[in-house]
């Protein structure tokens, strides 16, 4: 067992109950107990635990990376500043194309490393070759959804029949930790007979669909050209749309398709550094919202961002809504730091199971120092983790009741 | 003397050369000779020297904050989400009503940690009561420009008399690493009679001017009722730019604004973060660049930030203007390093003291640790700066050959 003690505990519950003094008792994978130091102390005084005084620190659930795609590490800072197509034709899919196996899982490992270091303990990821990806992750601790990439249409096929047989091979090889999802590129490199194919394969199987959906304004206008319609109606159309479907990006929305999103139960996974750099679009937040749509929150890929960092993209998503609805008061903290905890929960079908800090759910979470000039001083924990603070402020990440990653020097004795 | 081995250098100098294995030698206040580890180390092997092992590491100029608010650290997550004028009206100057010199000197100095720790070795300040201010920087050993705010309309009186006053009192205080300058709060804030006053004192006593100018839409069209043209217009009626002016925001100026600014050589403090954040405006990067003005970057104050870290504000201005323009090659990485540094020491007159590494140069540099998950691989180290470093990626901070920032494990000894 290990109590944390003498800790600030950021539930987000449905109170989102904020408690001071407080301690949290992790048992194998599992909270399961929190409440005040004093209390959880008393009532655990003969048990057999390990302690952390969290003194200074702030417990939150780890944060949930909604859309990445984790071994382009390897491409960091590689190609920048430059129009999306020259980037991708140039430079991104010429240096993909030599990337080995090998190359996948140092990738992939490093990403583990970046993002349990930053705070994120769960990941959706979205790449070739799933196999390299999982071996970093089971090796690494994550927690991670891995949809490997399915691209039918231009030069590259990757279809249902190597996605099943890829599927049958993983599925043994997964544990609790580890779950395989279902990525079709996007509708301009899917067919539609393949798209189709997904949407049945992941139902049957009970998966999660992954997908990069409405990214720019270009691909809505070649999908008005080419199905004469925009693309989430393209998806309703042909019956892909469901509550097991991730759609990353959806920058370029109807209030039709926002509708469609809503009734078919989709979540988003909101990627705005990503969106700025490439000059994609703005993901219309306050719309989705309204209309009950899940929106979650990603870092996209580190070649397009280029870090993992999920509080700095929960801060320029909370910057970028608040100027693109004009109103201050968009986009307040505690609804950024929801879509970058509950709302990925959601999204990945674990709400009862990661997102939150209570009795029952998994032992994902952090511990962020704000003994720090830059979090000094503290009238609201929720104001800075979205506005003050940084991945490097994570002392202490936690997965499954695991830690697997700590600083030096946190403070850890036996009892 | 300092010996840096075995680094990168981000020079900054008018070729923008990175010198990869090199050394930068330190003598007193200055640097002194930089170039080959290899060559350095043999040509000073008999010197006796402090040797900083770079190894994994990329020095650059110290960042260049040209417009804050130090001590209001001390509001910083105090009110967040929140219309401007309720923001202002209902929290932050009644609070600011009760701050004392001792809440003062404590907040700078708080600032001034955060600064250093992150990368900022000048900063360019502007709040009420510059005499604890100006204690905390002489205390922390930063660089600093201290504006104390001139405001003669509405409730608060404090002009010329009293800032001659200050000025008289306190410019024998001052030394190589302190200025006092003059800030004239705002078009809105301060009278013609006080903004003429203003300009000719500075420019008897060679000091800098400091002003909020153009920050939101709502000053331009009171400044087009009140004084029948815009707010950069009016300033120039009445004689008050010249290349001693810094002004702060500039989100909203016309065509014809640009020019005058470009031709009277006023510097401009781009705060990205806090514009968003208080949903100000965008300040016309490409434009201002494009006319010639000196654009600088600054955080603004804590409060509308919420925090202090360069690095961060270098990626928000970069994914910002990408956005803004449409164009994923504008604001590219070079550029917003440049106004980082370089930009800023032009602002602040001292474009042949710092920002740049160079010999004859003050030593004002920074060591930032590369050796680290989220900046790995690294293919150029300026993309690394401005859109994956954060600002505790920092490992020592110099200011005039002085460490006065150094995380535990850098590596010095002694030859």
């Amino acid at each position: 067992m290990i109590l944390i003690t003498d800790t600030t505990i950021i539930t987000q519950n449905k109170k989102r109950q904020i408690i001071k003094n407080g301690a949290v008792l992790i048992k194998e994978s599992k909270i399961v107990d929190f409440g005040p130091t004093k209390k959880l102390k008393k009532k655990y005084a003969k048990a057999k635990k390990r302690v952390i005084d969290g003194s200074g620190q702030v417990i939150m659930p780890g944060l949930i990376n909604a859309h990445t795609h984790a071994a382009m590490t390897l491409l960091r800072g590689y190609a920048d500043d430059m129009p999306l197509m020259d980037w991708l034709n140039k430079k991104i899919w010429p240096a993909e194309a030599k990337m080995k196996p090998k190359d996948i899982y140092e990738g992939a490992k490093l990403a583990c490393q970046e993002m349990l270091a930053s705070g994120t303990t769960t990941f959706f990821d979205m790449y070739w070759q799933p196999e390299p990806t999982i071996k970093a992750i089971n090796e690494a601790g994550s927690r991670g959804f891995v949809g490997p990439l399915i691209i039918d249409l231009g030069s590259i096929n990757i279809g249902p029949a190597q996605i099943e047989q890829t599927y049958n091979k993983l599925k043994s090889k997964l544990n609790s930790a580890l779950e395989l999802t279902i990525a079709p590129h996007s509708i301009y490199a899917v067919s539609k007979s393949t798209l189709i194919w997904c949407q049945r394969f992941a139902q049957r199987n009970k998966l999660l669909l992954h997908i990069h959906l409405a990214e720019t304004e270009e691909e809505v206008k070649n999908c008005l050209k080419q199905h004469c319609c925009r693309p989430v109606e393209y998806l309703e159309k042909i019956g892909f749309l469901g509550d097991n479907v991730v759609a990353a990006h959806a920058c370029w929305l109807s209030n039709k398709e926002i509708k469609i999103l809503a009734k078919r139960g989709v979540s988003v996974a909101h990627c705005p550094a990503s969106n700025l750099k490439l000059v994609s679009g703005i993901m219309p937040l306050g719309k989705l919202l309204k209309a009950g749509v899940n929106v979650a929150l990603g870092t996209d890929g580190p070649s397009s961002n280029n870090n993992l960092d999920m509080f700095e993209d929960m801060k320029i998503a909370a910057l970028i809504h608040k100027w693109n609805e004009r109103n201050p008061a968009a986009a307040d903290a505690q609804t950024i730091l929801d879509i970058a905890t509950i709302n990925g929960a959601k999204a990945l079908k674990m709400p009862n199971e990661i997102g939150v800090i209570d009795i029952g759910m998994e032992a994902d979470i952090i511990l962020v120092n704000f003994n720090q000039p830059h979090l000094t001083p503290c009238f609201n924990p929720i104001s800075h983790f979205v506005y003050a603070a940084r991945g490097s402020d994570v002392e202490i990440t936690m997965v499954g009741g695991k830690i697997i990653f700590q600083k030096s020097h946190a403070r850890i004795t036996r009892s």
